[in-house]
């Protein structure tokens, strides 16, 4: 019997057959407008069927976020747990954007509904936020070991409010840092990564490779793909950059959505192994 | 035209006709399996029924853990949706606890589904995060500061993962009282409150009775109501305790969940306007 693989080793697989980018699935009430569909339950279906058809099993990795669900009511909430499902039939790797953090029972049961392979939304990844302490994240850390799955723990964001994550000695997002590498360390496991922003210059000492780094921000928020090496440095082979809105502004017709990700993809800078030149 | 009453202003209503305690809703499987509940659906919709039975209008404030009904999938904030409704139309407000925090349009997604009166989930009061900053919940706070309703912010935790929120100077928590201050200072009103468990010595220093204080921890979690003007010190005016397990254990019975919320009642401390010893 052989352990199953760890998240790194499944978004490895994933981005090595399918280039090295995360599409940020964001149905936000101004992305349905400019796909000219409505801000309602059918809008959200819409974009669902649309972005199932152009993306699943072509690219890596998709990050819904579950707020845009979430806003239609539990019936939007259907609507995600359709679009996971279809994602990960396809080979997409599924990561929940959802910030969760909790203590106790209440982590327990973010750790099934999002983590578990009968949970309702089973996802092969979900971001988490360490207010509470890394070490509240247990519950799904300890999961997410077991299933193969991956978190990304909120570490240094680009957002103009977030100065604090510098403030004190270690700064905030140092003792991040820190508590993940412990936590992947004893697990054996590197089941947690960190969330580092695109749009700035790095200001958190980062491990080399040693963990999985989701980047936010890439494209219409500013940071190019292109640039990606020279923003990360010898950290840039860890990380997954993550596009969003360049992506679904060229929706939404399947073929330019198609387009739209091929274009991503070929500014990507080449990889040692050059898989994603050969893709692109 | 008058200015619609704030959340300080609401809560003080609520808690001096019907006693100063927030319950806090926790169908997790362990509760469930005590009251004789399966873990599934029907056990949820069996705990929602009793708890509106037993508790609406007779209690101030309810704390539904959101964790707990999204566990069960969409059906499940079907049903959270239901048993909010159903308290607020009995006059309870309803303060869901689901410690949300992202950033934009993320932000303010998360303010239309809870906080928005035509919102799926709309409540009175939300719990949020504040790692991505303090002033990135604005969509939130200015949505509240429009609706009457409050927010409470993660400050000082009592689980013993939390112990990083100490450190810094000032220390994480501490930056969250100043950033909360100022914020309701612009607003001109109290939107923001705080989050401050009771189960340990108060180790952050709190403005008197200027922001609200929700603090979770008594009963089953170790602190006593009668304790609270020795924990809180000149702030214990400000403080509206909660209590879930401690409330909870008495069911299934509605009489006896009745008479669990009275002797909670009871042992709190009278406050100056003797309200909540006429009500015991």
């Amino acid at each position: 019997m052989t352990a199953p693989e760890n998240w790194q080793q499944r978004l490895a697989a994933a981005t090595e057959s399918r280039g090295r980018l995360c599409v940020g699935l964001d149905p936000h009430p101004g992305i349905l407008q400019a796909w000219g569909l409505p801000d309602d339950l059918s809008g959200l279906a819409g974009f669902a069927g649309t972005v199932v058809s152009a993306f699943a099993g072509r690219v890596a990795v998709v990050k819904p976020q579950l707020a845009f669900f979430e806003a239609h009511g539990h019936r939007g909430l259907a609507i995600l747990e359709q679009l996971t499902s279809a994602f990960r039939q396809a080979g997409t790797l599924v990561l929940l954007d959802a910030k969760r953090g909790d203590i106790g029972s209440t982590m327990a049961a973010y750790a099934r509904t999002f983590l578990a392979p009968d949970g309702p939304y089973a996802a092969d990844a979900l971001t988490v936020s360490p207010y509470l302490g890394v070490r509240a994240l247990a519950p799904a850390y300890e999961l997410a070991a077991e299933t193969g799955a991956g978190l990304y723990v909120l570490c240094r964001t680009s957002n103009p409010e977030a100065g604090w994550q510098l403030s004190g000695e270690p700064t905030l997002a140092q003792q991040v840092v820190t508590d993940c590498r412990a936590v992947n360390a004893e697990l054996g496991s590197a089941v947690l990564g960190l969330v580092v922003g695109a749009t700035r210059q790095l200001d958190v000492e980062l491990p080399g490779t040693e963990l999985s780094v989701l980047a936010p921000g890439f494209g219409a928020q500013g940071a190019q793909l292109g640039e990606l090496d020279q923003l990360y440095g010898t950290v840039a082979p860890a990380v997954l950059p993550t596009a969003s809105r360049s992506v679904l502004a060229a929706g939404p017709g399947v073929d330019a959505l198609r387009a739209a990700l091929a274009d991503h993809l070929a500014q990507l800078p080449a990889r040692a192994d050059g898989q994603e030149r050969e893709q692109a």
